[in-house]
Order: C-alpha cells, then sequence, then structure tokens
C-alpha cells in the first residue's frame, strides 16, 4: 500500500493523544477538535475514491449524526442510501440532495472528493453550488487533489461566509479508501481548524499530516507525487540497466537499499517483478497507483513550476513518460511501476 | 558521508567472523583468506583517492609486508617514501618502482587507484605495463571506477596470467579515503578470491559488498551513481518547486521523508540549505562529492545504456545537467547536490 | 522580422485574386467577401499588439466606418481616441466602450486581441461581456494565441447566437503589428467566412493562412511555434557544440544550410552572433520574440498534448528551459534565440 | 536521398572549374590536383558502404591505376577481385592485401571505409596497420564517420609520416554510394590536399564540402546529424500532436513549410505518411537512414559534447529515443523518420 509509509504528524500526534485522554460525551467534542452539536454530515462526490471513503465516514459517526450526499450519478447516491439507510426510526438518516447548494442548507460538517479543478468549481461556485449554503456553521473538508491555486480559492470564498476550509488530499488508492487507512496531507488556516477536522479525516485514513495553511495540503500531495514519479522511472531505468548489465535483479537492489542510490521506489515498491513479494511488479503491475493518475499529479506538478517560475525538467520529462504510458492500451491500467515493463520489454 | 550508509554484505560478513576466530600466525592467513607469504605489497596511482588509501594499506600491513609503489606524478611517490620508508633496519621498506612492471615484478599484492579507462588500459597492457610481469602468484585489486568493459577485460587477461583479479570501486570520496571508510563495491571471479581480497579492502574501507563477478563491482557503482544523480535532481527540484509553492523547506522535507517521494537525497542529504545540520547544502556546498566526479559516473552510466541497448532517459538528462554544472565556474567545484542552488537561483 | 516567410495560403490567395477583379461600390463588398452595410468597427485589448494592430484596422477603413474600442486600461483608449478622433465632421467616429458588451451593441465588425485564455473568457462571457450583445449581423475575429479548446467554446457560443466567429492569432511580433505585416493562421467555419474576414484582418497583417474550421488557427500556431521552439534550442546546442570543437561559424552554419540539418532557425535567424547580419543574434539579442511568449506558446502545445494523450517529450523539455530563461533577470528580455547564449556561457 | 541536398562548396567549385580547362595527359593531373604518378590505389573496408564506393573508384580510374583492397571479410575482397580483375594482359589489376600494412606498401593513394573509431585505429595503428608503411608519397582518406579526436589523431600521426591526410566522412547512404552521388564532408590540413584529394572523393560522390582543417570533415557531420536527428524527432511530435488536434496533415505540413517551424524534415522528407510522395514514410519507412545508424551519430555529438564541456539536453534525448528505436525489433530496420510511427501508435 503506498500509503502505509506515512507517521501521523508530530503536531497532531501530540494533539490527539492528549484528547484521547479526554472523556468524550454525546455530540460535544471541543477538547478533541470536534465540531460541536453536528447533527448532519455531507458528502458530495461518490466515485471510487469517494464511496468508500463516505462509508467509513457514515460507520464512524452513524450513532452521533444524519446524512445528506450528492453525486451527479444518481445511481450512486440511490444505493448509498439503499445500503445505509436502514434505521426504521429514522427515514431521514440518509438523504440524497438534489445539489451542493442542498447538502450545504442541510449539513454543517462537509466533505467533498472530486476528479479535478473544474469540478470543484462547479460543486463550490456554480448556480446551486455549495457557497451560497456555507455559514459560519460550517466545516468544509475538500479531499480532491487540485491545484494549489484553486484550493486557496476555495479556502478564501469560504472563510469570506465565516465557514471554517480545509484542503486534504489523499494518498491510498481505493484500497486505503475501503480500509480506511489513508493518508491526508492537510492545510488549513489555523491550528484549531486542523484539530476540528481531524477527527472526521480519522475515521477515513490513519495518517493526517500537518502541512500548513490552506493550499499546502496540495504542494504536499503534488510535490511528494512528483519525487516519486519521477523516482519510479529512475529506478526502473536503474534496475533495467544492470540486469542488463548482468546482475542478479535481487542482489542489485540489496545494494542500492543500503547505498545512497535507494528511495522509496527501489526498497518498498521495487518495479522489477520478483524482487520482493508484496510489490504490484510481482503481480504483474495490477491493482495500486495506475498511469492516469500518475499523469494527472505530474500536469498539476507542471503547471505549479510554471506558475511559480520553478523549473522541473526531469518533472517534464516524466510528466510525458507517465502520460504515454496512460494513452498506450496495454498500460494504462497498469500501476505506475509498470515503467520498468515499459522499458524492459525494449531491445530484447 | 556519502558511504556511510552502506552495511558490509551479509556473505562476507558471515565469512569474515569465522575468518576472526582462526589463529592469525606470521604471514599466512590463509583461513582468513589473506594471500599467503606475502612480501611486498604494491600500490599504482597516488592521486586524492589513491595517496590516503596507500597510507592506510601501508599502516595496515606495515609489519608483515614492505611497499613498492607507481605514479606518473614522481614528486607524489618521493612524498610517500619520505613519509614512511623510516625503519632504520630495513633500507628497502618502501620502494619507487620505475614503472607498472616493476611492481609486478616485485609485488604479489597490488592495489591500482585511476582516474578513468584510459588510464587502467595503459598502466595494465601499456608497454611497461603490470600485465607481463603478473604470475599465478599474482592477486591485483583495481579500485578505480572504470567501464565494465575495460575491467572484464583485466579481469580475463589477468586470469589467463594465473593471477586473481578484483575490481573494487570505492564510494565516500577523499573523506572517506582518509579515514579508512571507503566502501568498495567487489566483483571476483571466486568467493575465494573474494575472501582472499577482503583483508586488504579492509584496511582502506569499513564496508566491503559483494557484487558478483568480474566486472560487477563496476555495474553497482554505476547503477547506484545514476539513481543517486537522478534523484538529487529530483529532490533539489521538488523542493524548490515546493518552496516557491509557499511551504517551510523542514516541514515539506518532513512529508516527504515519512511518504513515498523519501528517498537518500531527501532523508539524509537534503539538497536545500538549512533543512539537515550537516549536508553539503548547510555548509555552502563544499566538501562533498563534486560535480565533474558526478559528470563522470554518469557517463559511465549512459554508455553502458547505449552498449546494452538500454534506454535512460531521465539518466541522459541527468548526464548533460551535472555536465552543464561542471562546465561552470561557479559550480565546478561545488557538492553535486549544488543542483538546488542552480534551480533556487533562477526566477527570483 | 518572424513573419516574412509565411506565405498567403493558396485557396484564399486564389479568392483574393478573383475578388479583385470585381467591382467594389460603397460599402458593399460582397463579392470580396466584406462584410456587408458595416457602420462601426469594434477592437477590444489595445496592449503591445492590440494597439498598432487597431490603428492600421483603423487606417483602412476609417473611410468606410466609425469606431468603438474597449480596454481595462483607460489611459489606453483616452489616447487612442486622441489620436484617431479628428473629424471635425463627425464627434462620435472614434468611441470608448464601457464594456465589451457595449462594444457588441454599438459595431457589427469586432476584432479582439487579448493576453491569454482566461482574458478571453472574460471579455466573451463575462458579465458585461460581448457575447449578450451578439446576433446573426456580427462577424468577430479574436487574434489572441489561446487553447484551442477554448477557441471551439468561443465559436460555438457565437454561431449559435448567428454571429460569425474567427479565431485568427498572429505571427511577427510587435514589429510585424506596426508594419501591418502580420501573418494570421485563420480557422472559420466556413470558406465563406474566411472571405469576409479575409479584407479586415488584410488591413492589419501580410498573410493571410487559411487552416481549416474553428480552433484551427489556434492548432496552427501552436504546431509552428512548438516546432520553432525546438528548432531554436536544437540550431543553439548544434552551432555551440560545433564551435567549440573548433569549426568557424559562419562555415558551420552554412554546411548545415545545404544539407539535412537545416531549418529556419539555422538559415534565417541564427543565433549564433555574427552568422547573418540582421538577426537578433547580431544585434544582442534585443527585440524580437521574447521568451515569456516562447515559454506561453510552448505551454499551450503541451496542454494540447496532455488534452490529447500526445507525447512531446522534446517540446515539455524546449518549454521547460524557455520558462527557465523567462524566469532570469539577465535573460526574460531577451529574444528566443539568446538560448544560444545561454549554452555558450557555460563551461568557458 | 538525404544528400541530394549538399551544393558543392564555392571554394571547390571555383578551384575545380579552374581545373577543368587544364589540358589532362596521362596520369599527371598536378593542375587538377590529382596525385601524381599514381600506379596503384587501395582500398580498405569493403562492407556496405565501401564496396559500391570502391566500384565506382575503380570504374573511375581502372584506365590510370591498378587497385589492391583489404577487408577482414575474405569472401567479399574474393568477390571484388573476380568481378573487376578481368583484364587478360594484367593479371595484378586488382589485388588483394593480406594486411593493411600491404597495401600501404603497395598502394599511394588509399581510401578508407569502416565502421567506428575502433576499426580505425585498428587499421590504421594495428601490429600490421597501415601506419608503417606510409611515405611522403602517400594521400590517405579516411571515408569513416569516427570520432573527432581519431580523425585528429590519424591525421598527426600520418603528417609526421609525411603523408597527407584527409577525414571525408560522407552522407547518402548505400543507396549514394552504389549511384556515386554521396556527400563528402572533407577536413584537409591544406588547401593544396583537398584539391588533391577531390578528384578521387568527385568519383564517388556528388558534393565535396570543404569544413577546414583535419577532423573537421567529422565535426560538420555530427552537428548536421545531430540537428537533423532533433529535428525529425521535433517534426513527429507536431505532426502528431496537429493531427491529433483535428488538422489535416498535408495542410499542417504546407502552413509549416511556408513559417517559421520549417525544416529540412518538414520540408523534404516529412514523417506523416502521405504528405510527400516519396518520403520513407510514405514507403512504410522502409529503405533510407536506419535508426542504428542515428543512434550512432548522435552518441558521436553527446561524446564530443562531454569532450568540449558542451550542454546538448535535446541532442541527449534524441540519442536515448533512437537508441530505444534501434534497440526495438519492429523498428531498428526501418528509417529514422519512423519516430513518427513511434509517437502515432500510442494513444490510439
Amino acid at each position: 500500500m503506498i500509503t502505509s509509509f506515512l507517521a501521523r504528524s508530530t503536531r497532531a500526534s501530540a494533539r490527539l493523544s492528549t484528547s484521547l485522554t479526554t472523556p468524550i460525551s454525546g455530540l460535544r467534542f471541543k477538547s478533541t477538535g470536534m465540531f460541536s452539536k453536528v447533527k448532519r454530515i455531507g458528502f458530495v462526490g461518490l466515485g471510487n475514491m469517494g464511496l468508500p471513503m463516505a462509508t467509513n465516514l457514515f460507520n464512524g459517526f452513524k450513532h452521533e449524526a444524519d446524512f445528506i450526499v450528492y453525486d451527479i450519478n444518481q445511481k450512486t447516491t440511490s444505493t448509498f442510501v439503499k445500503d445505509h439507510n436502514t434505521d426504521p426510526n429514522n427515514k431521514d438518516k440518509v438523504k440524497v440532495a438534489k445539489s451542493p447548494l442542498e447538502v450545504a442548507q442541510q449539513a454543517t460538517v462537509i466533505v467533498t472528493m472530486l476528479p479535478a479543478s473544474q469540478h470543484v468549481e462547479s460543486v463550490y461556485f456554480g448556480k446551486t453550488g455549495l457557497l451560497d449554503g456555507l455559514t459560519d456553521k460550517h466545516l468544509v473538508m475538500d479531499a480532491s487533489t487540485i491545484d494549489q491555486s484553486m484550493a486557496v480559492r476555495v479556502a478564501k470564498d469560504l472563510h469570506e461566509k465565516g465557514a471554517k476550509a480545509i484542503d486534504a488530499p489523499v494518498s491510498g488508492g481505493t484500497g486505503g479508501a475501503q480500509a480506511g487507512t489513508l493518508t491526508f496531507m492537510v492545510g488549513s488556516r489555523t491550528d484549531a481548524d486542523f484539530d476540528i477536522a481531524k477527527p472526521y479525516l480519522a475515521k477515513m485514513g490513519k495518517n493526517i499530516v500537518y502541512c500548513g495553511t490552506n493550499g499546502n495540503g496540495q504542494v504536499a500531495k503534488i510535490c511528494n507525487n512528483m519525487l516519486l514519479g519521477i523516482s519510479m522511472i529512475a529506478t526502473s531505468e536503474t534496475m533495467n540497466l544492470g540486469v542488463r548489465m548482468g546482475m542478479d535483479p535481487k542482489l542489485l537492489a540489496g545494494i542500492l537499499n543500503t547505498s545512497s542510490g535507494r528511495c522509496w521506489s527501489s526498497e518498498v515498491y521495487n518495479p522489477c517483478p520478483g524482487v520482493q513479494e508484496n510489490s504490484a511488479a510481482s503481480r504483474g503491475y495490477t491493482g495500486g497507483f495506475g498511469m492516469p493518475l500518475m499523469a494527472k499529479d505530474l500536469r498539476l506538478a507542471v503547471n505549479a513550476a510554471v506558475e511559480t517560475k520553478s523549473t522541473v525538467l526531469l518533472g517534464a520529462l516524466a510528466q510525458q513518460l507517465y502520460n504515454q504510458m496512460a494513452a498506450n492500451k496495454e498500460y494504462e491500467n497498469l500501476d505506475f511501476s509498470a515503467a520498468y515493463k515499459w522499458l524492459s520489454e525494449n531491445g530484447k
């Protein structure tokens, strides 16, 4: 699992452990940072990631709060309601909203999980978007991976309404979403906002990493995934070169991993089949983190580089390479570590 | 120190511990793998690396063996003799040879430490080269970083003479050479050859890593340094991007290092000044592993890729970038992590 | 001049020559493709490019039509009115509009020249944008260089209003804008639309190139400039390499230009100073096509590649390099051929 | 044909036309630059290129001189002798030498055509190499494409023997070799040497281009082919991008070719099938200039860049890409313009 390496951030851990010693009663979780008097929790975006996240959030809070969900795909929301709205004493336990606006009008704690910046723009700022329904009673957490600039704009507009805004992109994939072991990289205006958001995120993830002010959750995710994306291709080039020069791949990986070449991609997720038993490479590159997702994250990185006048030569090249593999029928559904397969199938 | 991360290889360690329990008497170290009846040890190449290595080898064996040294720079050999030939009872303790051939004629254990493949070719195969003086009594260890093909050719020709051949390129830089803490990546024909060579290498280094057959020492070094060279630029691009997007560099490094982006360059040797106290970055990029050395190692990697029909897109790009910095007066003498400085000084 | 190389497109030329034999009377230019009964021409965007273009358009049509202009910078529009509204018999000859909408309400032929996609979006679709004022009497020509997708969206929305839409990005720079020698790369729904737009464009440019349907003007410009941008760096690398290998640059350029390496950048605009008398390189890289403009066009190209799942490895690398130079104080104001200077100042 | 674009160099042409007005008698061609009293011409290297070149040289001089040939492949030399040694009055008209040395001992004008630097080193400087047989009566022309440094070394050693040395790498491929329409890029110590060599080269090629001093023939070829290699990939990326954005390839090529993006690869040898009738692309990329040859020439370019501390980012990337295609079974035998096929087959 990609996310299993992320430790709880120290500041957060410190707070969390304190909070756990505090007695919890009813819906007031002041000392743990829980948002007070939550009656209904909203969730917008029930896709491959959003659906299992919403499920975990529901299971974690079903005794404290009711739910309202929204997705443009009505089949998904119907299923969610059918699966969870099973309390004979509360027929409104889980409702489907007609629009994001209705979510904002009925719920005070809201999570959104959307594919890209344009969907976030539409859900927050569109005609029946969230924004018009928000007040100073709201806590809104966006778990989408989007441009920093859009995350900053969302936060600014929410703050003007008095609402609390959290950007919290995740890593961990659909596996992590289902298991509730995602990592959240969190940007928030204040420590207090971070503390208030944390218990909700903790129902969906294992590691809640503090990254600084609003937008910095996106920065952390974009930066980490750019470095990861480059390292994976670099490890693939290195393993392929070494094997063709005659070295045993396990021996080579062992030397790299005790040397200055080591990286997460060589140590934990080696792209050469057989080097590690549990790597995607050793199960035909199935599952894991798909080519289009890595291509998307690197695109965000390259765009951010242009905006900030930063040079990312290797980042731009890696973006092209994942893009190329994501556009290839044989590779588009494989894990991003299939960069090794791409290289090694050539020249035989 | 770049080399401090390399553990002793398991197989070697196993043998070494066995050998240490065996009684040692006189110059016969059969059970420890020490070459029998060594009377004189030879060293060819007393440059920035070779001189401190030869000094450590001398200090480690001065009670068991005499020495003979060769370098085209006679000033260096004179100084070495003056410094070490101080035994009043043995005026021949340390001698200067007129040629590599003379080294081969007088010494049975020989270490060579030369800048590049063409120097190895000349020292071994030139008119008064080592080769013509070698017999089945010889153990020759080449610590130079060269093409795999040249290492394989050296081994083949030495084996035809009956000599034992070891390729043992190092990492650790001049600091490691002086402190005797180098890492040797060792290729040898047999385990027995590896065992015989090990006690000599152990006087000059701390980690003696078994890499397989002759030439594989070079493969391991080339592969590790290619991955290292790419990772360092990737880390520099990432840190620079993150900082320009507004993140605190220490916080960003902390997140990367507990996440899937982590690599040796981000964790141990972060190129952003101030992130780690003891990094080259935090002392103005002085000392460390210089731009021309990284450029040279990546050139070997790119050449090896062409020879083996392997694709190294990121490797070739990184090679160009180190080459560019090595050709720049302001950067040529800096540590290779100054790739961060190169990126960060732009666009301000 | 970058634009002097573009010949009139054949199809257009054919039509134009036919049209010139047709008698012209009053404001009806039906046979030449001129839009019938134009009373007022509008121009939105009086920047470095727009101002001289509007001036040439005014001078070309001042006897047939009145004018209305709009720019967010009121100083610019005031100056334009002061300079051109000099007819004592027609105090409304040139007016300033309060919004793009007012331009649409008063003029039937409109040209827009804006910096980027987001400005086009705002001017056309914003609250007081053009769109709401458009009818089936309108001809609107957008000379901005923007994403193909935005150009297609503009055309679609204009067509729904019944208006004629033309995308006509230019090359030729401010020099071409002033001299009226720009090249327009034109996308239009029909040949008839192209013919109607052509006489207006012909007052501002010398070469009016037919590129196909709406959006294709942008495609042609983006593709040409990507190839140009890569070729310029390639020529710079080649000239720098040859000179360092000892060749006279004029001799080398001569050989390339009669050989398979030749390109516009080597033949017409050689980046090595002294090779061609009139190149930007021979006047210190002043004037010409600036680094930020090339960086912007390559960004459009890379974005288009991602959208269409095309691989542009060299394009992405060139984008990073122009971006790097555009972010450097010493290079940001230089012509894009200063890529040679960038390379040649290293390694001396 | 790749070489058909290279005009005769002006200086050479001027001399040649003068010489043609001079009466020619017997074997003395002093005024035309022909080497005096040639009795036997030698040719070393009868491979795919060398064999047709030697044939043309034989046919051009069979009335003035006898021949001696050498190749490690004895079958080839036997065939050459059988085919050409048909004069009943002169049984020694064409002989096979036992070594390059014997060629030097019997012929005074010698042409060599070898695959790479190491073969040149062996043929010139090996145990029974040319060098030991050379005198101040010799003219030696090396048509191999090799490192500049090796060409310079050859010239230097030949000059020490008093011989005249010419480096004259060719372009034009096996088709040009057979048709006698090769282009020679010529480095020579003096104009006089160039003039003396020219009549021989003119029997094998159409364009004899003066490039300056010894080694510069190699520089010109390496530089031209690096620019060509990059331009071809750039043109392929551009055509592929434009086509995927919806443009007709012929229309796009037409616009590029009248614009600043034009290059030899877009104008004369467009890699998109159907754009030009006679391109390799329009006959399935068969024939032409193969992937391994372009990969080899770019390797020489990248090596030269490292030697001269020049940066060739695009050159290094292009080298990797041709290398990748040369290592792929489906592409290794195709023309280098199949870079377009490589890109366009992805993402469909």
